[in-house]
């Protein structure tokens, strides 16, 4: 595990790289990508010796560290068995899988569609509802993300959609509670909620529920910023698709698996969706898996009638063998129980504290091993430390907040104004205290950005 | 390799996917999978002791066949040392692949997105088109398919897209050229072209160059029935893309990675689109992979300006390896070669020689390892031996010939009235004659529904 410097095979990767990768999200020529060499548990390296604490699971999603040690041999294993097989057929660790992710749904979520991952599970989510319900509209929150193509960008709420806007064809957005920033002029989770409720209903009786196919949430927001939804939120959205016959659909690719320190975010609420999407940490993402988990009245539409929608790799054996040791694992070392107290003993005390300390600091929200610090210029007015979206030198305060983190060794998730505390469920509590420490550190820089 | 009969095993997975996998394109009470034990090279057994020929390479993907060993080697390796990393990163078997995949790219398609599939290609290969030109439309095919998202299937050709049809927002279809069944009443290829070519640009010239994105084309239509494009047709088509500011996008998830003979079926008509797209043979599906091989142009456009599209698993390094060690294999050990000549000496000769011995077989077309026979009613009408997209009972010739083929130990790739012979590229030659042959016999069952 000490990373071993070899700074030439680093150039030639990173030569290769910038020859030839096209980047996710990114201006090609402004983006200067880190080679890595190497990762291991709450742990990655690169090939100049420098070691990094992963404070963000990859892109939250790998909620059982790097290099599992039973999941990698499960996947060397399956390799060896069957790596691949068509869709069509029934396969053991597809078998497998489905029934293990239907024993962890709640509800009657017991029929698991799978696909490569979340973006096209909430296509395929979205295409049930239509169909199951013979309605055009979905309604999705402005303070939300769903995915890259184009379905699932367009229900999207944040701004990386706007490149890709469809013309809103289809979809109709809504806010959805967050009283640091309520929309409703709300005062407590209590009005915040009931509020978001009435707006909620009111777009539903306005757009017409006739039209309306699906409502679709992440249970709590990811990377728009770690919402909880106060409690009676989600038990009020449930209730409104049952009076209007509208699908409800729990989007947990990220929130799922783990990451709020319950098998899945729902199960905070007591609430059952009629459709819920996951991908991330369902195997960690040590091979490329999603899905939809459905209810019983949907699958019991798609009986007798042909579902229209299909992939390749739907059910691939070697992600879905993946699958079985990750949840198999999570079991046995009860890592689920562990982001749940990791979270509650170590990682929200401290960050309850460093809000009180450092004046950068406006909120922190969270659960389990889930957290958001939201930054600011102004506690009193809760300006954000930058403006939505910001770039370039508008977005120096964050730019400098994360710099010095990296330097400190901690590898933090940044979005807008916001750090993200996510990492592996399993993190000791040693690495937690060291990444927290590294944490109290980058705030300092931030504080020099307030007022 | 020798299947090792466990019916009771197969009884446990067939009841577990029974009770919790929802499968794809399909009415889930309606379909009865058969579990598979396990596969080898171009075959695959069930729990029962039978074990079939796998005409089909699953959907057109295992390109060098079930459980390679230097690929499954390869993925155990890579497993052992990084099975996963987030898609912001260099890392040495991302960069390996993107830069043995632009190698083999025809012209200066040098810059490599990967993507999950082949449909998230097809969906940032159009975005990449629409905002590289600012227009809204796509041109596509109407015997086409282009994937299973709601993009990708809006742009598909074939009835799949029916149930999942957006009404033809920013798509508009085209007819491409198809000697035989012709939609030009031509009656030779260079007719059947020139006037294929003359329906393009008017269908151009009336919906207006200046809103037109992006004509997009299976370089070698698959699914949709292996109709090779006559010689001049892609160059036409390059051309008008050029004189009309239009990006051409080929979609090569089948025909590419050797399915034709050549790496890449462009290689045929020496032609280089704007876009290529792939998945399925880069790796033979052994790990979910997908992408879109992007121009100098094209690239540029996004050099400076941020790309709007990514994915978690983009440029995943256990997909990646194992690109790798596929692309390696297939080099060293001929693969492709070898395809084009077992397609040339044995797969051809005997297609050609059923076509005329059986009366049910209207005509064959093909190329390398990618062929289908046309299956008729009556040869001079050339009546389709079951309807366009027919079901039940109307389907019954098409049924009785799956059936004989899998009792003779052949899987077959059927799509409404044609089978294609689409097995691994590495194939034996004793193997493939066992395959013919059960053919062979299966058409005697075809021909007892001819007229």
């Amino acid at each position: 595990m000490t990373p071993q410097p070899n700074p030439q095979v680093g150039a030639a990767v990173k030569a290769a790289d910038r020859a030839h990768v096209f980047h996710s999200w990114s201006a090609q020529e402004l983006i200067d990508p880190l080679a890595v060499a190497g990762a291991e548990g709450s742990y990655f390296w690169d090939y100049d010796g420098n070691r990094y604490l992963d404070f963000t699971s990859g892109l939250v999603y790998t909620n059982i560290g790097y290099q599992h040690p039973k999941v990698v041999a499960a996947i060397q294993e399956q390799a060896a068995k069957m790596t691949t097989f068509a869709p069509a057929f029934a396969v053991e660790s597809r078998s497998e899988a489905a029934r293990l992710i239907a024993e962890r749904t709640p509800g009657d979520l017991d029929k698991i569609f799978f696909t490569n991952g979340g973006a096209d599970a909430v296509e395929h989510a979205l295409r049930m509802a239509r169909l199951h319900t013979g309605r055009p509209k979905v309604l999705s929150a402005y303070r939300s993300y769903h995915g890259g193509t184009q379905q699932a960008i367009n229900v999207t709420g944040d701004p990386r959609r706007w490149a890709n806007d469809s013309g809103s064809a289809g979809v109709v957005r809504f806010w959805a509670p967050f009283l640091y920033r309520s929309r409703f002029y709300a005062e407590t989770e209590e009005q915040e909620c009931a509020r978001a409720l009435e707006h909620l209903e009111s777009t539903i009786r306005f757009e017409g529920p006739s039209t309306i196919a699906a409502i679709i949430l992440e249970t709590v927001p990811g990377t728009a910023g770690i919402m909880l939804p106060p409690e009676g939120y989600l038990a009020g959205v449930r209730e409104l698709c049952d009076k209007y016959g509208i699908v409800f659909v729990l989007d947990e690719v990220m929130a799922g698996f783990g990451r709020t320190g319950k098998w899945f975010a729902a199960d905070l609420y007591d609430v059952v969706p009629d459709l819920m999407t996951f991908a991330k940490g369902v195997n960690s993402g040590y091979v490329p898996l999603g899905g939809v988990a459905i209810s019983g009245a949907i699958a019991e539409t798609f009986a007798q009638r042909p579902y229209p929608g299909g992939l390749t790799y739907s059910g691939h054996p070697l992600a879905c063998a993946a699958a079985v040791a990750t949840i198999n694992a999570m079991e046995e070392e009860g890592i689920v129980e562990q982001a749940a107290r990791t979270g509650a003993e170590i990682i929200e005390p401290a960050l309850r504290e460093l809000t009180e300390r450092h004046p950068s600091v406006g909120e922190v929200r969270g659960v389990g091993m889930f957290w958001a610090l939201d930054l600011v210029r102004d506690k009193e007015t809760r300006e954000p430390l930058v403006p939505y979206n910001a770039a370039g030198a508008d977005n120096t305060p964050m730019a400098a907040f994360g710099a010095a983190a990296k330097k400190s060794g901690l590898w933090p998730f940044i979005n807008m104004n916001r750090t993200h505390v996510v990492p592996p469920l399993n993190i000791t509590e040693a690495e937690a205290k060291e990444g927290l420490a590294a944490l109290d550190a980058a705030l300092s820089v931030a504080d020099e950005y307030t007022v």
